[in-house]
């Protein structure tokens, strides 16, 4: 079986450059070519280098840099992963849609269109059907977009508990990392020894977002959640990794045990599916004291390809009938390019590519 | 008028540092020695330094560290300033005061203590009336305890919010600084570029501590406030300051600018007092949107003597019925040392020294 | 007698807002008005805020920042101070000093004109000769460079072992502050938990200037000394306070002992003309084993108005014939505006204003 | 064939866990099992876990650590790689090399014992001969350091440049990760957002461990080299990597680019015997202005056994004669445990095991 061509655009970006290692070696995509504005044509991959982690391939590091053009990707990719910034992809996305590739992005721009889905293959696969909508449409075009960052990292246990328990709302505070903002971001005098109380529009995001997310889809549009979301967003002087407080009143009233068995065994389409990106446990439990942390759990996800897909919950405790705890997800990986992937692969398995 | 001779516990920690701080010239009170265990005996300040401003005067830097004796401070001091490990104060506090020593302490071993009030004066300066019960058994000897570094920096905040308008529940995530945990305290390699979501504790005592400072005491003893805490505690990698997110539910339904108003308003008796180390404005309320930061706001208040003294508030919202804000305050200064020389200067005006 | 008008240029900037703060309650200049490009026009200086100091008088921060006019300036103020960046200070400083202006820089743009001066009160007061060679042509109108950030803090150490001994090499890393970058300067990706081993021109600078400012200066122009410098320079993740590491060769053999009293005895024109912004001891030598520190000793300097205006000097060796030694002063008082605001002192004294 | 088992000693030490990534799955070893002293006994890996890197299998994870008994490790392990801090190696590693145990040591208690090798298979794979005269006299027992880890990083390169083109005088200025310091190590207090310019006993040992290691060894004893080393040295606020400035004097004049090659090409016995460890490239010459970096550098080496065995040196310049360049290399991996398991490789590949 060949290998479908993907063409990654915004590839001299932090979220561009994580495609390329996650689709480094993809056993169903290859990479059709990396995609920028002008003003970086021609250069290699190595020459804008973003992500610390020391691990892309020489051929990945020697690939040029071309200058994104809709109408040569749509001839030569059908799929395109976007780490293009939010504030410059709506447009193009639209385009490269319009003329029938299947754009899977990160970018924020097209989250709130009344077809556009935001997946997440662990709680959401049905709503994959609102492409059919879009694609109808555009010759077989659509896009797909994965959560903000900080919604991702605690979708998917919150998915778990309301399946199990229920949920009327949560408390959340957020500790980002500086990775979320991009390159060059925050300047280093915000950031060093400081924590900055304000991460535009990220709060309103979440408040949203997760309730679309978690919500129906049928022809009629998306249909959102019922619980609410009350979110505190800030930034710390963290590389990767987004860690979470939440404070969650559920339907029920499980045990702290129940709580921690529901979040670690549960399993969704990714992992029925055994998508090559899905960790095979995506909520991982952990019961030291002083966990998840970035610096040791930034990673978790198994098998290797799912490296930063799991989300890591901890610290389960309860308060004057609250349940509280705390998560940590790889905001790069799991809440960018990698939710993206997942995505992609989620709609390769059904048929959509 | 003579100062009263005051001495100084800990003072090669952290606390007993900022303590020395806030005594040099102040107008009422006289450092009379420095004391700590037998280990550091002999040695000067400027040999056993902590706290990084470079703000002594070189008296204090020349000060030669004794071994605490209590028998030695009953003598020569009326008043004794604590920064002893909580783990080691309680019984050296209790010895002071039963030799008629009025103890100022940040330990954390005594809060709980039927009969020893936590006071921030803004906030309840009647619970300075459990002293006198102390103090008549104790030939004159007391303790009065400082809150812990995160309840106390949002403990007027959240009482100038229930003068007003009614508080009824309280949803806090911390993003604590390194020096709350003392020296050596936090391992580096557990501190650059990561945050530990725990901090043994930290989370119960804010949970009881601001409903007993925000309680009324009787000759029955404390009665606690009736509103609820849910706490998430974390530490980040910043030096000075507790930055701590709150989603607060109240009695009324204020409008933000009438929340801002009370805010800003508010002042105790700390200010119609007018002491020496009380900032003008207790709480300070900011508008930019991405303030209060330890980096900008850490050292707030007015005038020099109550630097870091007030609480900061800032980027007031609303969200599902819920108000949200962030609020900073300087963890060894307000939540620290400053707390209890504020403290003491409550108990002088009053009378109580 | 009435104080001299200054204008501040670069008002947004991190160096022009260290003019503000040494200006401040001067006793000799008085800020006429702060300057930058037009996108700052009518801010106040609290919305642009830079430096991390809560330290600026309500009025400083709530003046407005207006557009840099060469002629209002010249009408209003004898005296600029220029935080410009360097790439664009240039022409605007010559313009200045053509209608009159008395320019006290920071920019780089000027430093190695020919008649342009670099002083260093401390070392080069002579210099100030090539004024005289400037506004004789300018209608009275001249520049005065202060010099790089990372060549001023090893500057009067360097003199001071050379008037003294003699100086052959000087072998010298740094560990630079992010400050020094500006801002929004550095990244955080680039900064947290990283050193970045490159400073554009840095090293160039520091190789060129020290000689120039340790030479000698007649009508025929400036003669630079004869040492050698061999730099390598480096940024690490600290705020403010540029460490330098130090290898020596000397003409004569002195003791460690005599090293050390010839760099605390040490005392130039600043201290002799009792400046007001010149530190009392403009080198200090610390005995300590691991100091000096950014964190301990980047205020360093008395009295108040001095503070972050000495170096301090520390781990005092010797091996294979060559002395070590590590210097830190703060790269943006010392190092940037206070520099200037001691050339300007200096100029006064000399009846250049 | 069947693999060698080893102990790992101090297997809860930063030192130790890296030696447990480094044989998981090693081709010639198998741990036979992880000691430490007795208040870790019988705790997981998992619960005293330092390294930072998400890397571990879930067997190692599940390890239970031993107390270290030399008589238990003399039966069941001829080799020990021990991680037991300096200050309490030297008599556990001496007993067990009497008992017959090849003891491959990152402590630096023998490094200065007179038949004691400190051997870096690119460079002096012939002071192994050191080894049997320890081995005759203890029953095939001996001990092996590898060098500190300041120094392993530079000696590769300073090996190759010395070999092309003499070498006499070595200029050295460091800035060196936290993780050098263990575990608690440096008080986070001290760490961030500052540099320590003292690393105690550091800049001694890579003064006289340089000469020793690219020296010559007879029967008579180690022959030192004869440049002279210049060594200043400070701890930075960076997890893992140990970046150096180096300023050089060589014998002969070669061209940046004759130098580069000599870096660049360079291949030692440890190439050469193609040991599974041994990168292909010791040194990585990078031509980008800005590296080495920490951040991009430190897992530098492939193949992938290889990862963080490689030093990285960049921006080669000249100036008044001497050679420039900075130099970064892992220190607990290439320096550290890895040097060791290097090292084992190479005795066992010289039929030493």
């Amino acid at each position: 079986m060949s290998k479908i061509k993907v063409a990654v655009l915004g590839a001299t970006g932090m979220i561009g450059q994580r495609f390329v290692q996650m689709l480094e070696d993809h056993p169903w995509f290859e990479i059709e070519g990396l995609y920028a504005s002008e003003k970086s044509e021609g250069k290699r991959l190595r020459e804008v280098l973003k992500v610390r982690d020391f691990g892309f391939s020489e051929d990945s590091l020697d690939a040029r840099v071309r200058v994104l053009d809709v109408k040569h990707i749509s001839k030569n990719a059908r799929v395109a992963f976007s780490g293009i910034p939010s504030d410059l992809a709506g447009p193009t996305e639209t385009e490269l849609s319009l003329n029938g590739v299947a754009v899977f992005t990160n970018a924020g721009s097209h989250r709130m269109d009344p077809h556009v889905p935001i997946i997440i293959p662990e709680i959401n696969p049905s709503h994959l059907d609102a492409v059919n909508d879009q694609a109808s449409r555009n010759g077989g075009g659509f896009i797909v977009t994965n959560a903000n960052c900080s919604s991702t990292g605690i979708a998917v246990p919150l998915h778990a508990i309301r399946e199990s328990f229920g949920l009327k709302q949560v408390f959340v505070s957020t500790y980002q990392a500086l990775s979320g903002a991009g390159y060059p971001g925050v300047p280093s005098l915000d950031a060093v020894g400081n924590v900055v109380p304000f991460i535009d529009h990220e709060e309103e995001k979440m408040e949203v977002e997760l309730a679309k997310i978690l919500g129906g889809y049928s022809k009629g549009g998306f249909e959102y959640a019922d619980f609410k979301v009350m979110a505190n967003c800030a930034r710390v002087p963290v590389v990767d990794g987004h860690l979470e407080s939440l404070t969650i009143e559920t339907r029920d009233s499980p045990s702290l045990d129940e709580l921690a068995d529901a979040l670690a065994g549960f399993r969704g389409e990714a992992q029925k599916l055994n998508l090559p990106s899905a960790p095979v446990r995506p909520v991982i439990v952990r019961t030291e004291n002083n966990r998840p942390q970035p610096a040791f759990d930034v990673m978790a996800g198994s098998p290797d390809r799912a490296r930063g897909m799991a989300s890591t919950v901890g610290r389960l405790r309860q308060s004057n009938g609250y349940y509280k705890m705390f998560a940590l997800s790889h905001n790069t990986l799991r809440g960018g390019a990698g939710g993206s992937v997942l995505n992609a692969e989620l709609a390769k398995a059904k048929g959509l590519l």
